[in-house]
């Protein structure tokens, strides 16, 4: 039975997985392909660290020289994360003309087109599918699937961590202090949970997902991020009373050129949103991944499934080695083609989103408050479709006010926030959250 | 730039979908590939019918010889329909070197064995995706997605027409005569409506799915099969007090082999089923379709999109063209091997499946009922997890009492309702919907 050698670099978690897999599935794998994966090397930190996955104590080295000059490895998985060192091992795969599997979305927003460029001029296959959404096979389907079809708009709960923290908000009605710490606890956020909450993370992913959907060259720094530590539980309480959930959503979507023609615009942006509590994205729960395409012949459709762990994320790397095997055999690296060299849209200026807003004011209970922040929206043409007092029965406390409007322009609507919270009735700066309809 | 020809059999409304997307999408598909995909020929069996697509008068014939005697024609795409004429096609390619698209679930349940077979001895790839859920690439998924893990279970909404009806039932509580007379009016059902009503459209794909899932071998004739007709209002009524929706599931399990060792075991079955309120596949509404696959590594996952009309369907034949040009450019047919010669796991017998189950019976108010048929239950080892009966002020007429099990043999509760219906104080024949927590 012919053989493809791998090597591995990092056996944390997913290396662990990948090596588990690779074990319990090899008689299905080899039936499948009919080749037989066998992984030559394996790099490690510390040779000494125990692991909850063995290894052959002959294959483990600290030195990826060892995995780049051995010939008898064609694939090489890249599992360091970070961005300088696993750019520069990529690389070197890629110049000794061996092909790449990574998870690393961090080092793909960041180094993409350098990897893509090289990948190109080596005639090699890059292969990244666990790096976004662990198992969920959204890479190959909106590379390969959706080949056929234009894309019109991408929403995704992408990021895990958080959706497990306003999930236990939503339904527990916890503050985000202790959802996060329960999160903590159960392994789902890390002790600095900075760049999950922060909204960095699903930026990292959203900028690899819009370049396979919309041919898009974006720096995470593009994105429009906003996230989730200023959420406050009655914000969930509001959600239920107008009828929405509320998700932290990478969005990425196509508008047609501006006014000076050329290429579409896209917006990139991730941030809470209330979308309608009866769609398919509000059900997804806890830790889970999602992502809603819409595209001009397919419409909506919608992937779901486990976005991290050993398994998960295992699972799709393996995936990528499989698949990889298969273009090794065949002869065929290279047989589905890269992210296109050149951007095929431009960013959309985040002042030029349009969108429904909810907006949550903490003013004076005085006469003519409500009247004057109406008239603040509707100078700039912003349009009210919902509003909500409730009763203050906390003397001196501001009133809780809130307000959600038709569909406006991101720009005119900041301008409105920030005359109305310059107003001394204004106790509290105005929170705002986005409506989407997914 | 090169070119690839392939030619169309049958222009109705998927092939029109093709066309429009092959047209509208040329310069995109063109990018991707490297490469133009020309149609060469299309099949249709009356030249001066009009048609929603415009076609170029030389490519059409009413001869199948005419494309399969073309050498320009590298693949073609079957949308006939029906079996043996499909057939004949279909061999005629593949006898002729040529690939095969082809979005018939009836040709691959019924003969699928000797496509496959064919397509092994001639080196030529038979793709499919649009055979099952239209758009939603399941097939694709199956094939090369989960090609590293091990599916358990799989379940599905692979019928638009029943998922429209029974959500028409659910939401607006009308018999089943009335939805289906309006899922007719709105096209969403033919006029003879029986393949879809009696669950045999969706038995028919579920032979496909577990023949990728699991390396299964069935005919619809393996499946247990039971259509949506005998539904009535007053099971969505219970099912909403129970906490249940109700959908007609494709249900494929596998369980670990019998006392005889040997393959698994795999249940095969289409029927209507509650799953619970909160579950992802409960919000499938109208006539959309998912499939959700548990499988060791990834654990949950689902793909959700529209599985009929002639855009969707049509995303899926092209996206399968583009994916067989590249194997041509590549010289790489074969790359993803056909489902495997023989099965890889034996059908469970239907008496042998377990399952909790919705009873409801049409019974006599008089004293002891309820103790004859608890009793009658337990007798078989069938325990009862809930009991509502209501009251019934209309005398004479059956009293609904419903009783919902916890998990018990097919089998035995098949015994337990053919005694409990043969006693005189049953007036009604007890009606039995299977509880799936999917």
């Amino acid at each position: 039975m012919r053989e493809v050698g791998i090597g591995i670099a990092g056996f944390g978690v997913v290396g662990g997985g990948v090596m588990s897999i690779l074990r319990r599935h090899a008689g299905d794998i080899e039936a499948r392909l009919g080749a037989r994966i066998v992984v030559r090397r394996v790099v490690v930190r510390d040779t000494e660290k125990p692991r909850a996955v063995d290894v052959d104590r002959a294959l483990v080295t600290t030195r990826f020289e060892d995995l780049l000059e051995d010939p008898q490895v064609a694939v090489v998985v890249e599992l360091i994360g970070g961005v300088d060192q696993a750019f520069e091992l990529v690389r070197g795969a890629m110049e000794r003309g061996k092909h790449v599997v990574t998870a690393n979305k961090a080092l793909l927003a960041a180094r993409g087109d350098e990897i893509f460029k090289l990948a190109r001029e080596r005639g090699v296959d890059v292969y990244y599918e666990a790096a976004v959404c662990g198992g969920v096979p959204i890479i190959r389907t909106l590379r390969e699937a959706l080949a056929s079809d234009r894309i019109t708009a991408l929403h995704g709960i992408v990021n895990g961590t958080t959706n497990f923290i306003l999930t236990a908000m939503a339904e527990k009605g916890e503050p985000i202090e202790v959802a996060l710490a329960e999160a903590q606890r159960l392994g789902y956020a890390e002790t600095d949970p900075t760049l999950d909450v922060s909204g960095g993370d699903a930026a990292q992913k959203l900028c690899v997902l819009a370049q396979l959907a919309f041919g898009a060259r974006l720096m995470p720094a593009d994105v429009l991020t906003e996230g989730i530590m200023g959420l406050q539980p009655e914000d969930f309480r509001w959600a239920r009373e107008f009828g929405y959930a509320l998700k932290l959503l990478a969005v990425a979507r196509r508008s047609s050129p501006g006014e000076e023609g050329g290429l579409d615009r896209l917006e990139a942006r991730v941030h809470p949103a209330f979308i309608p509590a009866g769609s398919l994205l509000a059900g997804v729960r806890g830790a889970m991944n999602a992502v809603v395409l819409h595209s001009d012949a397919l419409g909506p459709s919608m992937l779901y499934g486990q976005g991290a762990g050993a398994m998960p994320t295992g699972s799709a790397v393996v995936s990528d080695i499989i698949d990889l095997t298969r273009n090794i055999l065949a002869e065929s690296p290279g047989r589905v083609p890269l992210p296109p060299a050149r951007p095929l849209v431009a960013l959309r200026r985040h002042d030029e989103i349009r969108c429904a807003y909810y907006l949550r004011f903490g003013v004076k209970d005085t006469p003519g408050v409500l009247a004057r922040i109406a008239s603040q929206l509707a100078s700039r043409r912003i349009s009210i479709a919902a509003v909500q007092q409730h009763e203050q029965n906390d003397e001196g406390k501001p009133v809780p006010l809130v307000i959600v409007t038709h569909v406006a322009r991101e720009a005119d609507l900041r301008a409105a926030i920030a005359e109305i919270d310059r107003d001394p009735t204004t106790l509290a700066p105005t929170r705002l959250i986005r409506i989407e309809s997914v």
